[in-house]
């Protein structure tokens, strides 16, 4: 046995929120084809949820989370991570800050939802748009997917205060299945608006939506924490054969 | 808005299994009073499986998992962590070994559920215990709960072998529905032979009897996932009390 202690290791730089990053090491963990412990990837959570909140930050000039997401990222490359990815959406408005301080690539958690979307035979949408006011208002998934050729659906304004943020914030105080009737009923405006898909591109949204309770809405949904978590794995996967492939 | 990256930080030894090092991040959260991100617990998650099967270790002369898990908290510590919670209780045939390395303190999970018991008022006991065969068979839960005045109920070897090692291989190669039937398979026993109440002392076991299956048993469990995310809890609290105090 090994006693190498180093080795691709995944860094996930969470806390926003902290059940989102928890989620993410469990869909990691859920979705690697693995027997036994030994055969699951080995990854470190920075679940530091003293982030300043990034909607608040990017519409309404509050705090700025960026030194505090470049301490995480500082932390997981201290402890030896290999590659970071970031399980929230909205953090990804700051992505070019992050790589530039970055010592190790950085996923990008909207690049891989549309490498789910391509993978599940959905191009070219139109895929409804689920998300924090920031994450729409400022176009992320907009920019990103439109780029890989794909049309958006947008919620409204007043969806998005009515449907997206209590969903979230409901996640994030814990009440978790009081967040599915929100969340449901902007997939359902979504879909009637001829929506082919929704993202559920928060990573609060997935809880609020849980998988055996998909199947019944009627439409695919891409969820952002599956999509980052097939990232870090083909990621792994590529990892391990190159090591193999030069020992 | 603070931005002292410091402060109270928990690390959490996890990977042994990595679906119970993440499910321990979850109930951590889960179980902390917090109504947005910024009020729960920082914590970093350690989650490296690659650590030697520690069962195997005891009994049957397998690799040591000792400096993996000593590497384990060598990181946290670096990442700032101010105190170890490690949600595997076979590691802790370690314990005084992994305290003597550590330069911060380590909550024992044992330590934990029997706080967790007397919080219930579940004492004398018996308490009919499950975990993996090393736990059980040196002695580790009745070892400490007999300390704590709780009489104890074993399964038989054959048990050991039939239920409580089922369980707890199917939740680590991500078959956790198949668990279930083991896990409660066993529980009934205990229960059948006179226990007041049944510890989880594995930390797959509390991912094979999910909490909304466990009211139907008709038998208060005790949860070593649950027991040590609210001793950390309440190291927290106590933390951020003196914090004000000191202020």
């Amino acid at each position: 046995m090994s006693t190498n202690f180093d080795g691709p290791i995944a860094g996930v730089l969470g806390g926003m929120g902290p059940l989102a990053g928890a989620a993410f090491a469990t869909r990691l963990t859920m979705l690697t084809d693995a027997a036994v412990d030994q055969e699951h990837i080995p990854a470190v959570l920075w679940n530091d949820p003293r982030v300043p909140d990034r909607t608040q930050a990017r519409l309404h000039g509050g705090a700025d989370p960026l030194p505090w997401m470049q301490n995480g990222i500082a932390r997981l490359e201290q402890a030896g991570a290999k590659i970071i990815a970031i399980p929230c959406n909205t953090a990804h408005l700051w992505y070019d800050e992050l790589v530039a301080s970055a010592h190790v690539p950085v996923l990008h958690i909207i690049e891989s939802v549309a490498d789910d979307l391509d993978r599940r035979g959905l191009a070219p949408g139109p895929i409804g748009l689920m998300g924090t006011p920031a994450t729409l208002k400022l176009g992320l998934y907009q920019k990103h997917l439109e780029a890989r050729g794909y049309q958006t659906l947008v919620p409204t304004e007043q969806e998005i205060a009515d449907f997206c943020v209590p969903a979230i914030e409901l996640v994030k105080a814990n009440r978790v299945a009081e967040a599915f009737e929100p969340a449901a009923a902007c997939i359902a405006r979504l879909q009637a608006r001829g929506a082919r898909a929704v993202a559920l591109g928060c990573t609060e949204l997935p809880l609020a939506v849980p998988h055996d309770r998909r199947a019944a809405l009627g439409i695919p949904l891409t969820d952002s924490i599956d999509a980052l978590a097939l990232a870090v794995i083909d990621w792994f996967r590529a990892q391990s054969a190159s090591g193999k492939a030069a020992a």
